[in-house]
């Protein structure tokens, strides 16, 4: 899916949220009963009641790989459910040597047919560059995340008194366009969005943060959206676990729904 | 496996070799077949050839990743083939928001029995916390990669004029002991580990960069070594690509016995 085709979505479904498919075996349903095949249940469940709502869904693998092989039967089985019309991001970020990326961008991009992948910037441009070999598929690097460590590094001044976050997204731009390279910026920063968009006036920016982690989609629309919306709003928690009884879909159906009303007021107000 | 036992098994053995298992099914000799039990039959001959010439395997998890869900299932059987009597290395370049990190820790040490995981260090504390949580278990976390991409940001002096991998080093070991905490520090800067063992007097450095990418044994093992040795140096494509015919085992062990005889002197000259 090309930027021109994601910004086509968003008119159409006056939406740009991804929704976060990060199931814990702990906190699913109890009638759904247990294992792999209850977790892909979950997940079918939560996807149909988004569909219309989201053009974005994002499996964290850290939560299939905990299931053991059965769980990357899970993530692929997800995947494919899912569909054509919605970006599906891995949310994997791997990131390692080249030949190794290689591996990790064929996994994702071949076997699984994700059509993005979130990478880690440390290892720089060698790290980064195999995931962008193959044509209308998503490299969404790290710039500035929504946890607490991202105090640690991301904000420290570089020489010329830019924080690492900023050198990063000037450098990343370097190597791929805004067709295929997006940013994480999380929604625990909304002051830097006016910022982030400075330095990344094209490109699509994947925003963490919303809901469990407190993060303000107005703000974050208001100094983030750009001429292609440019921002895809992830929620995970605060809809796949929105209700946890039998009535959990429409639980998760209703809390997206909120955020996506939030959306069609957004789009209404800041898309150029 | 603590880090006294790690000195007293790299004393034993006369070697400070960690065997790199990164599987290329389009590598593997032909006699061997091909699939997921190709690669877990090479995986068992190359630890049956090298076992008494290493302390340490390390499986990138990229090349498990690439098989689908029997590449787990690959991954696991290969580290039970290894048993306890080696450090065993997920090498994973993890690292995400606190919960999904917990995941991760749980996958790598309680489903796969790993000893220690490399864990990439762009999202802070937070991120690497959930691995320090389990017991005789160890992060190895990114500071001074062997790729050239290590320039993009690494290098990059902070504002006190200090490299990124320099303050990374000082601020982990605010988060975890040199028991539980080493760092990765490609062997393709020999003129760094000077600098590098002041940074972090006490921890173990896992050093990839060594055969395939050109790395110097001698230089790192003048400059690095400490009292504990504090050294794990990594070969993989130099040794399980050594030979491709029937006879790989051998060349494989022949490889890293020419590795395991230069740590032999580099064990009697520099270990105080």
């Amino acid at each position: 899916m090309n930027r021109k085709a994601l910004f086509q979505l968003i008119k159409e479904r006056k939406s740009f949220l991804c929704v976060g498919l990060d199931p814990d075996p702990a906190r699913l349903p109890k009638h759904l009963g247990e294992g792999p095949a209850a977790v892909y249940r979950f997940n079918q469940q939560i996807v149909d009641a988004t569909r219309d709502l989201c053009v974005a869904y994002k499996p964290n693998t850290a939560f299939y790989e905990a299931m053991g092989p059965q769980g990357w039967e899970v993530l692929h089985a997800t995947l494919e459910y899912i569909g054509d019309d919605h970006l599906k991001i891995a949310d994997a970020k791997r990131g390692d040597i080249g030949n190794t990326s290689k591996m990790y961008a064929r996994t994702f991009f071949e076997t699984l047919h994700a059509d993005a992948v979130t990478v880690a910037p440390y290892m720089g441009e060698d790290s980064v560059k195999p995931f962008l070999d193959f044509p209308e598929k998503w490299v969404i690097l790290l710039a500035l995340t929504s946890n607490m460590g991202s105090q640690d590094f991301q904000f420290t001044p570089q020489e010329d008194g830019q924080p690492l976050y900023a050198k990063l997204m000037t450098k990343a731009q370097e190597w791929a366009s805004p067709d295929e390279l997006m940013f994480v910026c999380g929604a625990t920063h909304p002051e830097k969005f006016r910022e982030l968009r400075q330095l990344a006036p094209d490109s699509f920016f994947l925003v963490p943060g919303i809901g469990a982690q407190g993060g303000d989609l107005a703000a974050v629309a208001r100094h983030g959206m750009n001429d292609h919306c440019g921002l895809l709003v992830n929620s995970s928690r605060g809809i796949i676990y929105a209700g946890n009884g039998e009535d959990f879909a429409a639980a998760a159906r209703k809390s997206a729904q909120e955020l996506q009303q939030q959306m069609v007021t957004a789009l209404a107000t800041y898309l150029p």
